[in-house]
C-alpha cells in the first residue's frame, strides 16, 4: 500500500475482487491471471502486474487461490470490515439504494439516512430513520462515518457535499449530475448514467 | 469523428456537455477552457486538445459559445436526437431508471421494459407496459432499439446479455455487479456503485 501505487491500478482491484469473488460462488477454488483476464478482457500480464504491485499472491504455474486472493484484496481495499455509510436524498433512486443487497457482503452499509422533505423526515426505511438533512453535520460526525453517497437534484448537490465535508466525509459517491467542488483530501466519484450512455452513442 | 480518436478523449466528452449544459441553466453564455477545466478538475490545455479532434469552436481569446459548443458536442455524441432504450429487469433500480427525469434532455428515453416475473409482467410503469423478457428478442428488433439498461441480478445478467445481442443491442448499461462477455460490435459500460465505494476506501 504504498503511496506510489497509480490510481488507475487501484481502480481496477475492485473488478479483480468482484471476479474472484464470483468465480468463488461458481464453485471455483483456484485461477490464473489468464482465466482472470479472459473473464475481464483485460490481458494477464496487467493484471499480474497489477497484483505484483501489493505483494507475491500465486505461485508459478500453480495460479492463485481464489479465497486467499480475495482476502488479500479486501484488505487490501480496507473491506475486510463493513463501512457505514451515509445517504442523502431519499428519492426513487435513494430508496433503491437502501434496499440494494448487494452491498452488505462486499463491505458497505447505508446506515444514516437524510432528506430535506418534512413528508419523510421522520419515517422509516428498511429499519432506518430517515432524519432531517439539517442534522447531517451532527449525526455523521457523532457516528464517524467516513463515505457517503449523494442523491439528490443537481441544483442542491453541491451544498450538500459542503455540509458533508463539514462532517468530516472523505468519500462521496455522487448520483446528481453535476461535478462538485471538494477539499484535496475528500474524493469523489461519480455515477451518471447518460455519461456512460453517450460514451457508447459515440460509437454506435 | 475519425475512428483513431482516443476512447479516453471520447470518454470526456460527455462530462464537458454536462458541464456546459450546468453553466447555460445558470445564464452563462460564454465559457473558457480556464473557467471549464476549474469546474471539472482538468486542465485547459486538456480541454483545448480533447476539443481540437472534432474542430475550431471558438475563437482564441473569446472563449467559446456556450450553446454553439453544448450543440456541437451534441452532435458530435450523437445525442442531438433521442435514443430509445430497452430496460431489463424492473426492480427496485429499474423503477427508479424509469422514473429518473435526467434521461430525456440529455438524449435517451427508456420506451421498452421487460421482466420475468408474471406478477409484473403486463402491468404499467410510468405510461409503458411491462413485457415478459422472453419477448425481448422480437420488440427489440421490431422497435429498432439498439440501446439497453440492464437491472438484473447478477446471476441473470449474461444470458439477458446474450438476447440482447440476438436482438441487435449495440450498447449495454450494466448494472449486474459481473462483467458480461459480448461480441467484438457491442459495448459495454458499468455502473456498479461497489466499485466506486472500494475505489475510495483504499485511500481513506
Amino acid at each position: 500500500m504504498s503511496p506510489e501505487i497509480p490510481d488507475i491500478v487501484v481502480s481496477r482491484l475492485p473488478i479483480y475482487l468482484r471476479a474472484l469473488s464470483r468465480m468463488a460462488l461458481e464453485g471455483l477454488e483456484v485461477t490464473s491471471s489468464q482465466e482472470l483476464g479472459k473473464r475481464l478482457g483485460i490481458s494477464s500480464a496487467q493484471i499480474r502486474k497489477d497484483l505484483s504491485h501489493f505483494g507475491e499472491f500465486g505461485k508459478q504455474g500453480t495460479g492463485y487461490k481464489i479465497n486467499y486472493l480475495t482476502d488479500q484484496l479486501r484488505r487490501i481495499l480496507k473491506v475486510e470490515r463493513e463501512w457505514a455509510v451515509a445517504l442523502v436524498g431519499v428519492g426513487d433512486l435513494g430508496h433503491a439504494l437502501v434496499r440494494y443487497n448487494g452491498f452488505r457482503d462486499r463491505g458497505f452499509r447505508i446506515t444514516l439516512l437524510f432528506d430535506n422533505d418534512p413528508a419523510k423526515v421522520g419515517s422509516q426505511l428498511d429499519g432506518f430513520t430517515i432524519y432531517d438533512a439539517a442534522q447531517m453535520r451532527s449525526l455523521i460526525r457523532e457516528h464517524h462515518i467516513a463515505l457517503a453517497m449523494v442523491a439528490v437534484p443537481a441544483e442542491a448537490a453541491q451544498g450538500v457535499t459542503d455540509e458533508l465535508v463539514k462532517a468530516g466525509i472523505k468519500g462521496i459517491l455522487n448520483y446528481a449530475p453535476i461535478n462538485l467542488a471538494v477539499p484535496d483530501d475528500v474524493r469523489v466519484q461519480y455515477i451518471d448514467p447518460v455519461v456512460h450512455l453517450q460514451r457508447m452513442t459515440y460509437y454506435v
